[in-house]
């Protein structure tokens, strides 16, 4: 099983009910005074409240349940050291397989114990990709596990395409829907179900400034990388992968590019206003809106809120 | 209108009628990570949604539902500088009635603000009970305004009530229901609903040891104050009145009083576990259960999570 070429409206259809006994189906939440603030209906898709605090959940427990009988026995591996590598750790588990998670040495201790309490075995690496890489194909040489990608993967992608699906069964004629763009599998996966179930509603990508890749890559027309990455958004540090690529340029319609203030003071509102708790991540598609009202306004939009994992010990007080 | 003994079954039930066009009936939620750290099983009436950010426009409502119509046609007046000060703006607002709010002049400008684009007057004055109480009575006498009290009103209460009868409704069986106590509004309220509703259920109230006001006054029998109020719950400094003290004497199983490292530490499990920003005062039941495992171990625990009025832009980052 698993995806070899881009997946089709009956792989997403298949992905979402193979993947719903282990996920939450999020609330939309709704927020009439950021309503009254960005002039448009705004319809938050709740991640933060999916299983592990955000949607990795849904593209780890799709890819790891259409690995063959071979490939489960051997067990899985990957790296992160945030949303994904915890969301292949709890799918593994819940599933009875073996999850290695390589994680820089460097990582916060908070994220080395959670992932850990979700049954994985974690293996460090130096923090560079080059130590990040080598760890990975000499453990998967030793061990014969398999190797999830983080996001350049079809099912990956599939299965991150539920959040958006689900979004639209709700509600109905969206003018707009925005997700962050990291590596790019949500995005992708968000394109290809408003590409089957909604097609009138247009894709718009929402990146940091600071790590503008995506942004630079449509316009180069190949992918470019970050020479820094100093944002607070940190689970969109990430460049894209040839995959993730080849569906954003033919479906993406544009991408909004925010400095750091602007993200933190749509992070901000959504704690203050909504009453949830968002990583940075969740708060830059919100931030583009408030920076484009014109084009907004009047409008139908949903947003993806990707995630709620911030350490609240550090953050708070 | 108005009641002048303690509500029945039947002002609850008209109470509840009353107000639900002017309230969300808010989300339980329940969330397995802190039944796992508890050993109990928790069900969160999440009163942060709430209009205004909290469970005050229940109560706010209720009183200014019940007003005659000359008192309508005088407006009403209160005392806050929290959550009970933008209820009445919001609800006085709602039913096209004037609301002056009386607020100390050193209050946070984000809270004199929020009270005045809810549509009420903002009356200053010290901050010193004395100063308030007079301020209180000279504009009453000036404008003929009708008084609202925070919580020793017996409308204040059957509207406050209504949380946990919604509760009730929903999860069956409690063997406990957990609420902070302030000046004992909520708490009252919970303690006659609990009554006619669920009378097996316990009640308990949670109280931070540097305001165990109410704790005092169970032992001793009349209304005790607190002469220090160095607590980060907020919303719990004030001491009770005769008539919320009266049914707390009756009705309240145990207080229990928490320090605040156990207030914070539990503020940060809601925080980080739940997905949702609730305020300090929110957060003292769950402290309740840590802190005292035995007696909650499988049982069945409603909390009522007061509010969500926080001022994100200080407490973050």
């Amino acid at each position: 099983m698993g995806f070899n070429s881009i997946p089709t409206v009956e792989d997403i259809i298949a992905a979402h009910k193979r993947i719903a006994p282990f996920i939450h189906r999020t609330p939309i939440i709704t927020s009439e005074s950021i309503d009254k603030i960005t002039g448009a209906s705004l319809y938050f898709k709740c991640e933060n409240f999916q299983k592990i605090g955000a949607f990795k959940k849904r593209g780890a427990t799709n890819a790891i349940l259409c690995l063959s009988d071979k490939e489960k026995a051997n067990g899985v591996i990957t790296h992160s050291s945030g949303n994904h590598g915890q969301a292949v750790a709890l799918a593994a588990s819940e599933q009875g397989i073996k999850a290695i998670i390589v994680m820089p040495d460097n990582s916060p201790s908070v994220k080395i114990e959670a992932t850990k309490d979700y049954g994985a075995e974690v293996v460090f690496c130096s923090a560079s990709i080059e130590s990040r890489r080598e760890t990975v194909e000499r453990v998967t040489k030793e061990t014969g596990t398999h190797f999830i990608h983080p996001f350049n993967d079809y099912d990956i992608i599939a299965g991150q395409a539920t959040a958006a699906k689900e979004l639209l069964e709700e509600v109905k004629d969206l003018d707009f829907l925005i997700a962050p763009i990291g590596g790019g599998g949500l995005i992708s996966g968000t394109c290809l179900s408003v590409k089957y179930f909604s097609p009138n509603t247009k894709v718009i990508g929402a990146e940091p400034k600071e790590v503008d890749d995506a942004h630079r890559s449509l316009q180069s027309g190949k992918i470019e990388s970050n020479e820094t990455t100093n944002t607070i958004a940190d689970g969109l540090k990430t460049p894209l992968g040839d995959k993730t690529f080849a569906i954003i340029r033919k479906h993406v319609q544009e991408i909004i590019t925010l400095n750091e203030s602007e993200i933190i003071e749509a992070l901000q509102l959504i704690w203050e206003r909504m009453k949830i708790v968002v990583e940075p991540s969740s708060a830059v598609p919100l931030a583009a809106v408030i920076k484009n009202k014109k084009l907004f306004e009047d409008q139908r939009v949903g947003i993806i809120l990707t995630g709620g994992n911030i350490d609240v010990k550090s953050a708070l007080f």
